[in-house]
């Protein structure tokens, strides 16, 4: 049960988003932007790393929203998530995703934590300054969504077919104004 | 020197926020609704809140702008704002106050640090469910604002002077679609 009475029984953070629409809507649109938008990251390598950073903080709703968005994009099951998270540097990953999921775990620690050996290993490895940039501001964002969504003890289905279910409609309308309820 | 280069020489989140807009937009808007909007938490108390969390956070830049516009606010002077940042317990705050602080620091910590006891502690103080809600939020966003700060290596002004010199226009314009350079 969440800490507070949130008048309505929506999971995560659809809940708090139905009981406080005033800034639902640029938690949405920041989402919209970072995961989204055209980028030449993918939206599924975007959504591996909402994941991943989600799954450092121990977020239960995040990880398994972003982590089945993320399998829908990649066109993997979710234990080929899980692997991920549990151990990247193995997954079947490029050594850029490598690096950019090695910055991320460092902004999840803490922003000063961010070396500029992490910025370089990128930069060989082919990233992008926008895609560091990207990299850094979506970590950063989803330290703000899970401590949301945590601090406030929302539920979330224990069910992870749930998430997987929900996955391709979240992709097709994204995030910007989408009906909670659906 | 920032970790990419950002194209400007603006410091701080500002900088940031010019190298990328369609990012910035929702990052204002969210700060617009969570310390400027209509609350029964006054601005200066948002503020409050804002500048603890950047400051457990060890974020120069954030705790300077935001310690300054809740000063600004609050009619009191830097070192007041740097006696709560230090021990907010003895500070001359009301039990309201310091119990929403209680929750912000937990909610800095990690979603999950956040108790029952210390939102029974909050609700006893006085604090409205929506004051509760508001203050995880505040919190958690600024675990992002920080970590976007120093995770991508700004520059920031190291006169205090400079910041409480902008805390009034600031506070008078607010965060939406400010003008980035002034």
């Amino acid at each position: 049960m969440a800490h507070i009475n949130l008048h309505n029984d929506l999971p995560g953070i659809r809940g708090l988003m139905e009981y406080s629409p005033e800034t639902a809507r640029p938690l949405n649109d920041l989402a919209e932007a970072l995961l989204r938008a055209d980028n030449s990251l993918s939206r599924g390598e975007r959504e591996l790393i909402a994941t991943y950073v989600s799954s450092l903080n121990d977020c239960f709703f995040c990880q398994n929203v972003h982590g089945a968005i993320a399998g829908h994009y990649l066109n993997c099951d979710i234990p080929a998530i899980d692997a991920v998270k549990q151990d990247y540097l193995s997954a079947p990953l490029s050594a850029k995703m490598k690096a950019l999921l090695g910055i991320a775990a460092l902004v999840q620690k803490g922003g000063k934590q961010v070396t500029t050996a992490a910025i370089t290993a990128a930069t060989e490895a082919g990233a992008t300054e926008k895609e560091i940039h990207d990299t850094v501001l979506i970590a950063a964002a989803f330290c703000m969504y899970n401590r949301y969504v945590d601090g406030m003890a929302t539920w979330a289905p224990q069910n992870r077919q749930f998430y997987v279910d929900r996955a391709p409609q979240r992709a097709a309308e994204g995030y910007a104004d989408y009906d909670l309820h659906k």
